[in-house]
């Protein structure tokens, strides 16, 4: 199938109290999905309510980002939680985004998982589970679930009859297996505009993406993320929505994927 | 008009982590109304979820019991937060405790806010309205706010079209202008079993009660609060169930006042 | 007397986790004093420990700044905390700073309340009391606490025989009654920094200052404070620091008042 | 060697805020070290300075306890920080303790890692050399370092010069590779008093322990550990220590090896 819609995501809304993180006001007109962080690794209801509003002033579509309850961390650092803890924390952080989203007029559009907890339910089915069942849970249809694609989480998610969002990077480089360089390797992060744009492009039209050994692989992918706390966060943004318009493709958010009519 | 129906209304959910605070167990099937505190003076997603189960598992009213950031405080401290930061706070606490509450197949009931938080709602003309505008922004109909008999906050929620329930207690004295005694005080508390449903059965009868000075003054009210944290409580507890329901006067939390047929 | 020396001090360390503030490094070789945030409004251990290696490769005197248990609220807002927790608390704060700084070769030089703290027991005598006793338990000498000239706290130091530095503002407006102009009132911050370098030369040389409203008062003071979260910090920092040097004035943290020998 | 002193240990003031957790005050009187919480997994300024009253009042020594910054975990889900964050965290907390112990007239005689962090430290190198090189920085000399009898964290301090204090467990049982039966197993937790006591005695006494497939193995022991968290903590205690002291045992707690003289 020829791919021309593709969704751009950033991660919004990770400041806390008097702390600022990325320029969410300069990201927001150049993306198509916000995934809002939920007071648990960043955020706080006061920072929430406005990047609500944000997201609906651009019309972009709106995530919640539960994470683990790691502020210091910023949710970044493994906890050995359970799956049964898992479930009700990611329960209590999208109702706390859900009933935010709400009183601004907005409707919850999709869940991201944030860090350690998106990278752990990548691969460990129980956390995959506990994060799907959750989000099951939420009384709402429509919901899109955004998880790494070809992880574990997606396969869970599809499993239970949720609609899925494959995401792809186009601010990071991958190895040969598919999954990203550690932030720690050299060559991990691709903070060029242009590098940046020219890889999302390829990930969009292409579903594939050259490795940092050289090696052409597949990801096919629905998204693709921009990482807001880069400092290049902006001009990789402008940069790669401009390409992806300029070559064809249509920036937007995913749509429920069959009519609901009968 | 005679009182035949009386609510028990008791905060409940108010462990963290591995720290127990009230026998939970033993207060749901004697109370018709639980406040579920809410993860920011104490409950966590967990304790939360099990707390729910309990309350719908006795048929008993559920209600979002929202407090101050505050957990080594219990919400018991003044927080001088604005009354933007109050309206998104609450609005955070009831989704998150709303979503779980959902999950279970249940209905959020009421809304009680905790501790200072309440105290200062009930003088505070500002933080009574950010409450109120926050438990009218939340998608439900049939939703009550509990507060203190005679509040601002009950005068504002009134004012903006909310049912209310004014609240009463018999573990407590009051003072002659109708303030409950200062904990600090003696004679504050009313750990006596038959004392308190002494107390319990003339607020609900007579909606009236006897100061701490000995003059009877009157105590409109729709339910009676128990405090679950006393040594006491459940004996307190079992002692105004029973003659409540000796005395002929039904327990059982508020309805929606009026019909909503046209 | 005539006043040669003045000391420069800012508040440091103010990030959290992932989340900066203020250009430390920038700010360090302009002042001396650094008053080093202790983990509860602000401030980790990591932080900590970085801003104490910077003080120290400046030859800046390191205090230990403690505040309220608000990190979402900076330190800023009041929280009703009895003088039994606020000892508590405060000792608890100089303790894992000081601990940092002999790790580090350093010593701890003075102790500074932060934001809501500062406020409160520039008035509140039994804050004052508790703050200054637990700087007294502090098993070290040569200890000073800075405080708001004039306040409540200073005059409880002195009487429990604690060296004080008398600290006067320069980024900030002044009102009749020696109280600063409240930040939500226009002429409340003076970020020019020609102004504010203006101003720092009259208090620290002349000991007095013109208020809002054009009054000369007196303003004892031994340290000006320059806020380091300001936008333009720096550029003030660097401007008060030049016009006190080229007027003479030596910048140097205060020293003990009286040799100790016999 | 014939052992004729041996350590009881319990870990203390683990309340947090409103909420207790164990009968320190009944448990105080039976032990000879107490490891109090930091504030980090348990434990709050109010509680610290309290645990240090009661454990001064009964002679015992006083340990600092510091653990993973996860109060609604406890400190005991793994978080996987950085040695650098461990190092400075441990630093912290045990200089927040040391300053209370000082203001009440007391002295640091141990330090104790927690939970997570002491099962972590027990066979990571890296975050037993973090251990070890925080406790290396205070400034204290005759300091203890509590750890599992045969661990790497005691490998790590003894190559350091810190004076090393092992520890076994009377009320868990072990497996035949020395290590503590999960607590998810059935037989893991030890609560008959009297079956706690003989091996207390066997621990003391032999040096020695059957493990639950009734292999005899060598256990190194300089300190038993009983959990003061346990429903039966108090009479676990209090069966141990008759008797240890019916057998001939003195409990004390460990004191420097050897004399300081030249």
């Amino acid at each position: 199938m020829h791919t021309t819609t593709i969704d751009l995501n950033c991660d919004m809304g990770e400041g806390f109290g008097p702390w600022k993180m990325g320029d969410d006001a300069a990201l927001m007109p150049l993306i198509s999905s916000a995934n809002i962080a939920c007071g648990y690794h960043a955020g706080d209801p006061v920072v929430m309510r406005d990047t609500v509003q944000l997201a609906l002033a651009h019309r972009v579509a709106i995530g919640a980002h539960p994470g683990y309850p790691d502020l210091q961390g910023f949710g970044r650092r493994n906890l050995s939680m359970s799956a049964d803890e898992v479930y009700a924390m990611v329960l209590y952080q999208i109702g706390a985004l859900q009933a935010i989203i709400h009183a601004e007029g907005g409707v919850l559009h999709h869940v991201k998982p944030h860090g350690a907890l998106y990278n752990a339910a990548a691969k460990q089915r129980e956390l995959a589970e506990a994060i799907v069942k959750a989000v099951c849970k939420v009384q709402q249809t429509d919901l899109f679930l955004y998880g790494l694609s070809g992880s574990v989480l997606l396969k869970v998610a599809e499993a239970h009859g949720l609609w899925v969002c494959r995401e792809a990077f186009c601010d990071r480089s991958y190895q040969n297996d598919g999954s990203l360089t550690p932030r720690n390797l050299p060559g991990a992060v691709i903070d060029n505009p242009e590098a940046a744009a020219k890889r999302a492009l390829q990930l969009a039209k292409q579903q594939s993406i050259e490795t940092i050994d050289q090696k052409l692989i597949a990801v096919p992918c629905d998204t693709i993320c921009i990482h807001g706390d880069g400092g290049n966060a902006v001009a990789v943004a402008r940069s790669v929505r401009e390409l992806l318009e300029k070559e064809g493709l249509m920036v937007a958010a995913p749509t429920p994927p069959f009519p609901s009519t009968p």
